[in-house]
């Protein structure tokens, strides 16, 4: 019944979020002397999410949205030297290696001759390119989808695109909000794989309760919840 | 025998470089007291040339590459001012309405019964995706398909994701380089369309001789074009 088997990437494929957090880090190193670490972390939250109808999502935007908030809290006191140290750290971002999850290869490896594997993902092209490149996966699914967001309509669009049957797509990731209500809403079936680290804005706080939808603990447990259903 | 016809975006549909041209004269304008504008405009260039592996095409990576230059020809000495200022001209670059150009419509009209047209163009996916909306013209297009580069095996990929021969897939485009030579040599069909103003990257200095080219003056044409091929 399930013809394609989409995978979101970042903290589902490889690990994302982590690397956030520890560039948000050292830019409250850099704040330090304006603002207090914690609050100029909220701070950068806010102008992210301003600038997330601009941007979309990607380190290119949380570059942009780092220097406007250096600017904004620092009310253009900061130093052009930790601009070009904010520049720095998104570099870095960009060039970090792929750390695949435990797991991922083989459950590809396992699905790939029965379903049309794609992998469905939020983010930079370019950068999401590359990272299933440098992933080695990428000989496993047979397109990337780069979404501008992960809504119903945008889910929508996307089994059009791919010439299935609502019911027939079948969407994998550690977002419930990104990854699993709106495909579930829009009748596909839904796995949720928690990853340790969830942006803020990737959360909920209820509990999802729906016939197509399957909690894993880990990625491992996938084959056999697809088998079962 | 032509099943699916590409069309750029930017430069094709609508007007884009011009836009990047003002920017950069503006950009010129900020750095006067450190460099003749010419100077730090082909500074700029080279900056975007050499992010372009890692921050691909659209505005995001362009602010970025500003910023980047501005911090190395003032040698650390621009002021926080401009940098702020730099933010600003790319958040009304992306701001701008969209202008499309003469002739477009009608042909896009005359075309979408009997081919599948797609969107076939570099940039932010947020941002073309954006423009597309703006325009009015989406329903005229499947979908649209953000390509990170537009080379040959770039092409090879689109034409099996669009699930067609290259003998069957043509493209139209403001660029040679781009949007022509690649998908001759992959044994596609290509029609030039050119645009007054092309950036400097975009540009070859030959002349290109090939069956399956065809060089149009003006959009308007490539309905005549078609039905001739």
């Amino acid at each position: 019944m399930i013809k394609v088997i989409a995978f979101d990437a970042d903290d589902t494929l490889w690990v994302n979020e982590p690397f956030f957090r520890e560039a948000e880090e050292e830019f409250a190193s850099l704040m330090e002397g304006f603002m207090p670490r914690h609050s100029s972390i909220k701070e950068l939250y806010l102008t992210e999410i301003g600038n997330l109808n601009l941007y979309g999502y990607g380190i290119k935007g949380f570059m942009l949205s780092m220097i406007q908030t250096a600017l904004r809290i620092s009310e253009h006191k900061i130093s052009v030297k930790a601009i070009d140290k904010i520049l720095e750290i998104g570099y870095e971002m960009m060039q970090k290696p792929v750390e695949i999850l435990p797991g991922v290869e083989e459950v590809l490896a396992e699905l790939k001759d029965d379903y049309r594997l794609v992998m469905a993902t939020k983010g930079d092209l370019v950068d999401q390119e590359k990272k299933l490149k440098k992933s080695g996966l990428d000989h496993y699914f047979h397109h990337i989808e780069i979404m501008s967001e992960k809504k119903v309509a945008d889910f929508a669009k996307l089994v059009q695109h791919l010439d299935v049957a609502p019911e027939e797509f079948l969407m994998m990731g550690n977002s419930l909000k990104s990854d699993v209500l709106p495909v579930l809403e829009l009748g596909g079936h839904a796995i949720h794989i928690p990853f340790h680290t969830t942006w803020e804005h990737e959360m909920i706080q209820h509990e999802v309760v729906h016939d197509n939808f399957y909690q894993a603990e880990h990625i491992s447990q996938v084959v056999e919840i697809i088998k079962g259903m």
